[in-house]
């Protein structure tokens, strides 16, 4: 650490404080499909479109915002070329050009971007038609001499070949020109952020075309096999390190001494690093050395001093926080754990357990909704229904008959309702988490909480996926759901995303592959008995599998 | 350099000669693709597939062929997966049967993969039908509202997405798990190399698809913006040395004083290397830094002591090997000799030239054939038209009439023949390269093969790129012809290649994104008016421009 530290500290401590209405800059569904970017709820947008931005590339100085059409003008050269320029001028060109525009002219562009270096549908017909004219013969059709059959097979693959040439949309030549350039491959992820922006907006039909095409190029770009995991400390410059105070997303980096604490004895550090993108991680992962698998965050981020490090037996992955929101839906962190075992394992062999202590972004907004929802059932049904009866096939009761009555009992005035989701309901919502200073409110709320959370993680889900993001994160990741924790994370957003409760996933190196295959392939989520047992003890036959 | 040194020494006094019969191991179309392979005619193939091939995988130690029909079922396990198998395990599994069968299994498995995991042609004639049932409006059509508009576009925006999906052949998904897996991406090469041969064997439309498709995605896993440039030194692992030893292909590294010198005071070797294949270059460049450009090799390779590095105004790169047949038809060195002048001149400022050295592999083969095919054609036509005349309109005189006296005159009895060009082709096909030891034969030769080298470099074309592979490889890089060097190369692959001529390709650092450009979009050489000169003397029209 040289110097800079001060104004890393500075800067830090300027840092704005998180603000929720931040968490809604991307829209659910984009933010949904990967759990480490929606760990990252609070990028720091507008720094980055301004400062950040524009230190990747020669800045002109000029802050100003340039011509709309010469923009414009500059995009078209990049893509199509004439012999007298040089490319890597005319990418220098477009990127500042493009850096410098407004926020409604960057949308601008990027839609005329989508709609006019799109495919070429009339080529893309002749194509087809000529590939539907050409016979398909089977074996089965008698034989076939071996020249025939070449004959045959090497038409096809001319013009399979061509088709899916034509169907590559023409804005993939600025794709793979700014990846090759340098800065480009930042450029790009700058880039695809603001279109998921602009997506969150309006959600045209071919700003996702060219959303999807960019994703897959810059999946393929970031294979993990050209990702390098480092481990960063104290020692790294000052310019990394105020990017992790910066981007660190699940538990802020207070001050200078927070920050070297993650980075000091009893804790790691690691980043996923880009060979094109230096000196900046795109995702780093926290790590707690301890004697347990830690049952509250507040337990690890405030433990001074942290125990001496040859009496660790567990690795905790406390924190993991991604950079770029423009690599949203790309699964970075696919090798990262795995290859974070096996460096820890290495200097450490005495750490047998390498487990998480993560949030449950998602719960509170399901379980709210589905309250609410359930209220509004329960009202309909019993003004059409008055005498009573099974009611609607959608009516359910979230809460079982014990859990209602606690919580109809407990409740004070102003949180009446007509039904104990009602009651439930209020109370969740009441102004400054009221119920968590109340023990009584504490002891009625937590069997139902910790029930439903354990069915949200285990059975809901979305497109055969766990609907959590976390938990889809590190089940693709080959972990398994391993424990529940009441009041594990009493901060404003631990309350808010899932009423304080935080969950321990395990990678149990032996089983990672195995249970990232059958949750990749079936979207089977292995789970402690512990944890299966609330719900078997309301709903599940008694045959379910215990992993 | 540590005690390992022995025993690269000694593996490099026991390595075979340079054998001329291996640099017909590819076929021609396919070398012609890339200067650079072309450079790198000897491949240590077999070396390749029995010891380097195997060290990149946990082997088991088993040097017996497996099973044709277990490897095959691991093939297929490696594609479909089920889920109660880890991916790591199949990929393993597979990758070691393959390099445990014969080269004869390895085709035939290859071609398995060719055909049964190609694409299904049956889904793609329903999506393509689907496609064409859409109806394509143009605006021209009269007003259409955004919403039909959008609806519209979302139509042929999912049916193209699907389409570009079902048009990847299956056996992408094995390509694309091996490079995510370690070691992959080697293993991914080295399967290429044995495609490649396997396709100099027999042109097969299926393995010439299966290559097409591997080849792609080679391209796109090699982006540039991944490589690294690193300089090699005398401290690098022996290991590493060991490969530069191994693969230098352009001049041979005969000993370990040699490689010494070759990394010592007044050179420069820097390799492009790849995250994933760490430990070994995909390519490098040897560099001698010098008083003026050279003139011929042996003044470079053999001048000692070189002189101080601070007296340098010249960088030569005098040797540019790869060391991956498998990624033959790929640019690597795109920007690799643009990264090492930046890395040179930041070193150096004072060196002000950067060149080459070059041998031009092509010429002999091109001028041999001509030569034969015109005093065939001459024959016939003096048959045909007896009183002489225009003769055919394929006919053409090689040689000027000086020229042509000079030859006849010159030449010895053995070499006689019924013209001029008769002649030449005798001469220069002699036993063991005679002409070169005669000074009359060597003053008769040289006007004529310089001012036919100078035609064969800048009007020779294929595609309307330079015919010469190394010309190709420069002038896409960025270079100009500069200089031709007569009796530059007294090698026997001198002699064979070019007729010991080199020529100098000189990289101006302003100039080098415009003539790359320009070369690229009109296959426009620039060359200086001394090498202009040959040609215009004889044939250019005056108007001819001269960069």
């Amino acid at each position: 650490m040289n110097k800079k530290g001060l104004s890393i500290l500075m800067r830090t401590k300027m840092r704005p404080n998180n603000d929720p209405s931040k968490l809604s800059s991307f829209s659910p569904s984009l933010s949904k499909q990967n759990g480490i970017n929606q760990m990252m709820t609070d990028p720091p947008r507008n720094q980055r479109s301004t400062d950040d931005s524009r230190s990747n590339f020669s800045a002109s100085g000029n802050h100003y915002e340039r011509n709309f059409d010469i923009v414009k003008d500059s995009m078209g050269l990049a893509i199509s070329l004439n012999k007298t320029e040089s490319l890597d001028v005319v990418l220098d060109d477009f990127s500042q050009g493009y850096f410098s525009l407004s926020n409604e002219n960057r949308k601008k562009l990027v839609i005329v971007l989508a709609k006019e270096y799109d495919l070429d549908r009339i080529q893309v017909r002749e194509l087809l038609k000529q590939y539907l004219g050409l016979e398909l013969r089977s074996g089965d059709e008698g034989e076939l001499s071996n020249v025939d059959d070449e004959n045959m097979f090497s038409a096809f693959y001319r013009i399979e070949r061509n088709l899916r040439q034509a169907l590559k949309p023409t804005y993939n030549v600025l794709f793979e020109r700014l990846n090759n350039y340098t800065g480009g491959l930042k450029f790009l992820s700058l880039l695809r952020a603001d279109i998921l922006s602009f997506l969150g907006e309006e959600n045209i039909a071919s700003l996702r075309a060219l959303d999807s095409c960019l994703k897959e190029k810059l999946s393929t770009w970031l294979s993990p096999a050209v990702l390098e995991l480092h481990q960063i400390t104290w020692d790294d410059s000052a310019s990394l390190l105020e990017k992790i105070v910066t981007y660190e997303a699940v538990h802020p980096i207070s001050n200078l001494l927070d920050l070297k604490r993650r980075l000091g004895v009893g804790r790691r550090c690691f980043g996923y690093f880009h060979p094109a993108i230096p000196g900046e991680p795109l995702i780093f992962i926290e790590v707690a050395l301890l004697k347990n698998v830690a049952q509250t965050i507040q337990e690890v981020l405030l433990d001074v001093p942290p125990i001496p490090e040859h009496e660790a037996a567990c690795a905790l992955f406390y924190s993991i926080s991604s950079t770029q929101p423009g690599l949203a839906g790309i699964n970075l962190g696919k090798f990262l754990i795995k290859r974070m075992i096996t460096l820890v394992k290495r200097d450490m062999p005495q750490i047998s357990t390498f487990a998480t202590l993560s949030p449950i972004p998602g719960f509170m907004q399901w379980l709210l909704s589905k309250l609410a929802s359930q209220s509004v059932i329960a009202e309909v049904d019993n003004m059409e229904q008055p005498t009573g009866g099974s009611g609607s096939a959608f009516q359910e009761n979230l809460l079982e008959p014990d859990e209602e009555r606690m919580l109809l009992n407990s409740a004070p005035e102003t949180c009446a309702g007509k039904n104990g989701m009602e009651v439930m309901l209020n109370l969740l919502t009441s102004e400054n988490y009221e119920w968590t200073s109340s023990a009584e409110l504490l002891s009625a709320l937590k069997p139902p909480l910790m029930r439903l959370c354990a069915r949200y993680l285990l059975q809901e889900k979305k497109r055969g996926k766990a609907l959590d993001s976390v938990a889809n994160f590190h089940l693709q990741n080959g972990a398994m759901v391993e424990r529940l924790n009441w009041m594990a994370d009493r901060s404003e957003r631990g309350l808010r995303q899932s009423g304080g409760i935080m969950v321990n996933y395990v990678y149990r190196v032996e089983c990672i592959e195995q249970y990232a295959q059958s949750y990749f392939s079936a979207g089977h989520i292995h789970a402690s008995s512990d944890i299966r047992h609330y719900i078997r003890a309301h709903k599940e036959p008694e045959e379910t599998t215990i992993a």
